[in-house]
């Protein structure tokens, strides 16, 4: 490890702190990874970027170039994980996802190759499809990307305006952009470096439309990488973050396709024409879609473990003020003020972490009915992914923030990389369902459980709690932790049900459904919030008590106080008081190698101000003394006294 | 205007809704700028940036190449205003604060030679001092930075370690930088364009410190431009935002200065080494800081009001979803959702503007009476500014963001404008004070008013309203606009109280004061942060109150809603219904020219798509089908079969 081979040069400070630390870490760790055989599973690759500048400070070519090398590097290094992927299950496994954050400091043009295209064959495809997709894809034959938003349509699938119409004559799909706001947009990976792609379109066959399928399109020749005559294909301009994910634009000039590239495991289009749907269509398609939301709690859990980290390693090394005269100044994690904005920090990324596992479960479960034929299961894990998709990032870009904002001016430098992780975790709030969009597909779902309820239909269990509110009976406060957990459920289902009664109540008036859940939307979006913090409280709550029953007493304590801070913050304002002495070894326990932290500030040695020096020195403005544009303006502008 | 040659071929859904308008625009925003004559004198400018390929994709010393060549250009056309500046009121006009932006996408790296160099020169000299610095530095002759933050230092000025020993047999200053943490860092424009540099240092004379004095030093040749022998001078790194700024560090080794380099308005040191220490000192050093401060709160509001802009604009041209069959997708601005999101921030542009502009006539009167020797409104001013640019910087970058979420996926597009703008302003909340430090600085001014106001002293004018709280009277609630004020202040006076109250409790169970503020600090930045939303709010409603006095009814109506809203919002949850018609016309009147939005999504003709995609072709990335990369990388590994 790292970190063993640097201890020897730790900064004092942060070795002090280490040193009050009075549990195991591993065990820490192993809860947090889901038992020791995963965190040695997860070790065993110690692969790592080497970067001489930051890449940051090439232009945006040498970037993507850049990324590319890696991304190749990094493909040979997981080759034998990728060629045993036979089901979705299989990219869980936290080598894959993991490790390739030591590798790039944004993302990989081949991310959503493995994210979305080899998901998606797995999802969409027939046997007979997957055979021929599925290993070409795993060996990097082809690359593939996923198209479905367009230029002026994200959310609403409906609307998306790319046609596919079938020519019986010659039996292809005619693919079409109609519009500018047709074109593809945003789909990582397709700018320069995909050859394949999964396109979202509209299928018509015998001049009548089937609705939004999805297609797999060769875009550019396997061997000279040029697009092929009808696909215009490039990169969207810069964003936010992922500027190396090289996110792309695509549009079709009546570009054909075989009738065969028709993902058909849940419709399929004759030779004649004839389309034939598959009766579960409806619910199947939501597959690949909850698994990529379901990978996303896990991820807004791992990023904001790593700012915490960072965070609480530089506030143990800064030292700042002198409360008192002749004393020294303080290490800043000494501040209230300072605790008060990381422990809930560290709480909430173990909130995450264990409630992405539980759901992570719940998914392979969902997944093993269904292949038994039952999709009953489904509707609540949609529901379910859906809020907790749209809570988990938005806390945790939240956090991450607040990590930053806590590490004051340093944490403005991209090379503590806080930056970049705001940027990576803040679009995860956006992307594959916005916040505000899933919240209130949540709320439907809650609703439509509230009059089922009402209707004496038996509930779920992630709703079974919305009895208390059905009983209208007041929860007595009590401050426990199933106390806690029982108010919060209480708040959620109050407010469910006062927005059913609303809409109700709206409607009496002669208002329509569709207007009065409008008037109702910005009480519904509380509703699911409310709604999913108490799925997180009772989930994180319940997921300690089981995995902290064989361990140590220390580590139980500690993990129990956590918890309780959690449950406490969400009930109300509170200091952190409680787990004074335990930051050190909490994110410690995180286990993050300095090569994934890729922080000036949170390395394992706390040599915070060394590092600092070093990777400034790195900038290419540091190669010379003086800067050509001197000579070429400054020099000029002070001689031409203005 | 930049506006009326495009009207022709404004997005028609945009046109709708600027016809809905039923007010006079100009006249609002002869409100926000302040009187008519300031929005003539500020549209007089219409100079613009002109990147034919976007800033961010070049590398970093391209990026930095560009920035000083734009700098060198702009200096020429401010060359006037600049040559009339003889105190620090001429650095809030309209013209030099809001021109600038058309320029420079992100920031120009001469910033703060005009926003740090010359203040404090004018701030900080001698009347000989400034006769001999001033017209150098406003004619552009010598380039300047501020360098008082250290790579281990920030807030804790006593705690900086550069020192400057007297030698008093040269007449000179020796300055030194003894470690690694006394680096100075951050510094704008020092990394490789100043020439010469304020350097904040520990003051030793006779073997004796006389604590932190600020030094003009000359770092670099003023014809080569190469640092002096003895000066170590470099760019820091890459940072999220401000990387066209020339953030420096620079170290000393044992460099001198002459003895007159020292500067003498506050504290002198005779030619034998004799320190002479001028009695106001304590006080007038507060000059430059909050000079910063207030600027940088309308700054804030400036910042606030761009992405507004941009967000209403794209919100009219964006349409989503089909709530209803058959019904076209409506604009998105129509859903509730999106205008609880959007309303708050138009509000809050206006109520941070407003009180902005206040801020600086009360900061123009204090220089004036501080120019007739009376110093005593300086304290209360200081306290105003502390909490008023925590809270403004603060919410104004969360509503940013706010308004970079309602654009969705687009708005994490850089050519949105609104990742940068978000990350220049959340800068602004940790840089000159950061966000917690500054509200504890207000809270400490705060606990000793209500202790004086105890013991039957007067109260300055920010706190008259103290005595509601000290009475212990209950306020009645009541919905007018001076009832939630009302009880705004009860709440935040009760913090206050209660926060005093902890303290006295503490230290009477035998805690020192200093222990038991620290224990209380939690609760000491929400009362500082509760006396600021008083303040902000009590001023917005007298401001709008007097501003709107003679203008038309519809005018004032809008403005009083607009407060309203405002007011209700930060008493209570609430949907922001009594706007729902005026939101175009607000952000026209914000009168932000496209070339300062710099925003595909928010420019005046809501050209979205077509700028977009425009945009997206600008990227280097697509100067080429293939890119070179493929041949290099990505054909060998698919050749390779994994």
């Amino acid at each position: 490890m790292d970190a063993e081979k640097t201890r020897a040069e730790v900064n004092p400070d942060l070795m002090g702190e280490r040193l009050k630390c009075n549990f195991n870490i591993e065990e820490v760790t192993y809860i947090i990874d889901g038992g020791r055989d995963k965190t040695l599973q997860r070790k065993q690759d110690s692969g790592a970027s080497e970067d001489s500048v930051p890449e940051e400070c090439l232009n945006l070519k040498e970037r993507y170039e850049n990324a590319v090398r890696k991304s190749c590097v990094y493909a040979n290094i997981v080759k034998n994980e990728l060629l045993e992927i036979t089901g979705l299950e299989a990219l869980g496994t936290p080598v894959l996802r993991r490790t390739a954050d030591a590798f790039f400091k944004e993302v990989s043009p081949f991310m959503l190759h493995l994210g979305m295209f080899v998901p998606t064959i797995i999802g969409q495809c027939t046997p007979e499809q997957q055979a021929k997709w599925l290993p070409r894809a795993l060996e990097m034959q082809i690359i593939g990307a996923y198209a479905q938003t367009e230029l002026g349509h994200g959310t609403f699938i409906r609307g998306l305006e790319t046609t596919a119409i079938y020519d019986a004559d010659t039996e292809e799909f005619v693919l079409h952009s109609p519009t500018l706001t047709s074109s593809k947009w945003w789909a990582g990976g397709l700018g320069n470096t995909a050859n394949h792609c999964i396109v979202v379109a509209q299928l018509y066959t015998k001049g009548q439309c089937q609705g939004t399928h999805p297609f797999i399109v060769p875009i550019r020749d396997l061997d000279t990488h040029e697009p092929f005559p009808g696909v215009k294909v490039g990169d969207v301009g810069l964003r936010m973050g992922f500027n190396t994910a090289d996110n792309g634009f695509l549009r079709f000039d009546n570009y054909r396709i075989p009738r065969e590239n028709l993902m058909m495991k849940n419709a399929k289009v004759l030779k004649d024409g004839t389309y034939v749907k598959v009766a579960r269509h409806g619910k199947l398609t939501y597959g690949t879609m909850v698994f990529v939301r379901v990978t996303l709690v896990r991820e807004a859990a791992f990023n904001l473990a790593k700012a915490v980290t960072i965070a609480v390693r530089y506030s143990a090394v800064r030292r700042q003020s002198q409360p008192k005269p002749d004393e020294p100044e303080p290490q800043i994690i000494d501040y209230p003020t300072q605790q008060h904005k990381l422990f809930i920090c560290i709480a909430t990324a173990h909130a995450l972490e264990l409630t992405g596992a539980w759901l992570w479960r719940t998914f392979e479960a969902v997944l093993a009915d269904m292949r038994g034929g039952n999709t009953d299961s489904l509707p609540e894990l949609h529901a379910l992914s859906s809020c907790l998709k749209a809570i988990s990032t938005s806390d945790s870009a939240a956090y991450i923030e607040q990590c930053r904002f806590a590490c004051g001016g340093h944490g403005y430098m991209l090379s503590s990389n806080l930056p970049l992780l705001y940027s990576f975790v803040t679009a995860t709030r956006t992307y594959e369902g916005d916040y505000t969009v899933l919240l209130l597909q949540t709320a439907r779902f809650l609703v439509k459980a509230w009059e089922q309820m009402e209707s004496g239909n038996p509930l779920t269990p992630t709703l079974a709690y919305l009895a208390l509110g059905g009983a209208k009976q007041k929860v007595p406060w009590s401050a426990t932790a199933e106390g806690i957990i029982r108010s919060l459920q209480a708040v959620a289902a109050g407010k469910i049900s006062s927005c059913s009664d609303n809409i109700k109540h709206l409607m009496k008036t002669g208002m329509c459904f569709e207007d009065a859940w409008q008037r109702t939307t910005v009480r519904l979006v509380r509703a699911a919030e409310c709604h999913c913090r108490a799925v997180i409280c009772h989930t994180y709550w319940s997921e300690v008590k089981l995995l902290t029953a064989s361990c140590s007493e220390n580590v139980r304590i500690v993990m129990e106080q956590l918890v309780h801070l959690y449950l406490v913050f969400w009930a109300l304002e509170m200091t952190g008081d409680p787990l004074e002495v335990y930051h050190m070894g909490l994110v410690d326990a995180f286990d993050l190698r300095d090569e994934i932290l890729q922080s000036t500030l949170g390395a394992y040695d706390g040599r915070v101000y060394e590092r600092l020096m070093a990777e400034a020195l790195k900038s290419p403005l540091n190669d010379a003394p003086v800067q050509a544009s001197f000579h070429k303006y400054i020099k000029p502008l002070a001689k031409a006294k203005l």
